[in-house]
């Protein structure tokens, strides 16, 4: 299945994903996590070196690699020789491929419009097998969305936190998941300290799918200083991280 | 002056904007204060209700009014004539006209390239008086600073909470800042809780301008479940923003 990530900045994307990527990696299938954001930080999260991440060639240069390789118009028909290609733009860790969009670049210069386009085609061509996963970490906001980058997911997650602004977001969001004509959107609630925050979410997103509530991590927090490595998830976070995962692969229907 | 305010998702672009929107406006001069991010929410940061954030309309739109009343070209040398169409674009709240970039659009229908070319050229145009100050507050991460939207002004501020992904987005958006040319760059460190917090923003930008550590304000995360409303802020924190505005004064000298 091919889902994406998406809401207001600061919500816990990343985090949240990071911990999609490592629970559906334990089914056996390939996960293909995808940094698609130019302000990019999911390698950390998932537990490759900065070095090693800032290696690694973004997948915007393919297109021309496969252009000279098979020739124009074969990207979209030829799909299982993209395997090759993978290789060369991907970094293994396990079952997971990380994959990322594009190079920080100069200011003044481009917007990412060429990396979002490129990286919808390959989403949309890739060919999974029955257990593969492919988990996108959009960029914060709703641009992604207007331009379309995530069309073809089987599901759009769109994480709040409790805030009025982070709902504004997501709602958004959700309206142009449907323009898009993306079936499944859930919402994941980040952050959540209270009783009242829970209601508040829940009050918010009435008839919604609200796929879990994950409560507020002092140990995240308190690590967001640290050198960069992966996310630790305790044992209360990982269990509802399962949770949310059983949920997602039930509506998505085993895809 | 112009100042543009960047940073990565979460760490406080719009709270500190909607603030030195406000103590800029007690100086007597006109306060532009743009809202760049089309995941917008500086309106109700300043004060301004939600339904008549939504009826205002986008300068985006303002170009081909330009174009039909003055001609091709005129824009960028007939700047008196602005003020009649930025009446038409703005929302005035006291001293501060407010104002945002682009609507919210349909899923997959386009990027928001042509909203930040135009802000861009119009933010350029506008010939302030000595007291008068534009504030925009740019989308999260760092696209706004590949595109150039707010090349030109006189000062970027970074924003950045104690987490190193903020603080290499912060580095990267220096980095371009000083591509666009941008003389004056300063760093906000917002969020803070705690000696060791500022110390490590403190050892993060050695050499840097800091201009102020904002404390963490539990009032602020308290409201922000609140219906739309004026960000407050409380004494102490009023008194950490009034040096940041001085100290951005005495930066850019009293331009």
């Amino acid at each position: 299945m091919k889902i994406a990530i998406s809401g207001k900045g600061g919500v816990g994307k990343t985090t949240i994903a990071a911990a999609l990527a490592k629970i559906f990696s334990q089914n056996g299938g390939t996960v293909y996590a995808i940094d698609a954001d130019p302000d990019a930080c999911l390698a950390a999260g998932i537990g490759i070196p900065e070095e090693e991440a800032l290696k690694l060639k973004p997948v915007v240069e393919m297109r021309d690699a496969i252009r000279n390789k098979i020739g124009d118009g074969a990207f979209y028909n030829l799909n299982p020789k993209l395997d090759d290609f993978l290789d060369d733009y991907s970094y293994k860790l396990g079952n997971i491929r990380f994959l990322r969009m594009g190079d920080p670049k100069k200011g003044g210069s481009e917007c990412y419009c060429r990396e979002n386009t490129f990286l919808h085609a390959l989403v949309t061509s890739l060919l999974l097998d029955q257990k593969d996963t492919v988990i996108m970490d959009m960029g914060a906001g709703i641009e992604h969305l207007s331009r379309g980058t995530a069309r073809g997911v089987d599901m759009m997650l769109v994480v709040v936190e409790p805030s009025r602004n982070s709902v504004n977001t997501a709602k958004n969001a959700q309206r142009m998941a449907s323009d898009l004509g993306i079936k499944k959107v859930g919402v994941i609630a980040n952050k959540i300290r209270t009783d009242k925050e829970k209601e508040f979410i829940e009050s918010s997103f009435p008839g919604n799918i609200i796929l879990g509530f994950i409560k507020f991590s002092e140990s995240i927090l308190a690590n967001a200083m640290e050198p960069s490595r992966a996310t630790e998830f305790g044992g209360e976070l990982l269990a509802e991280m399962q949770q949310v995962c059983l949920k997602i692969s039930g509506e998505v229907g085993g895809q």
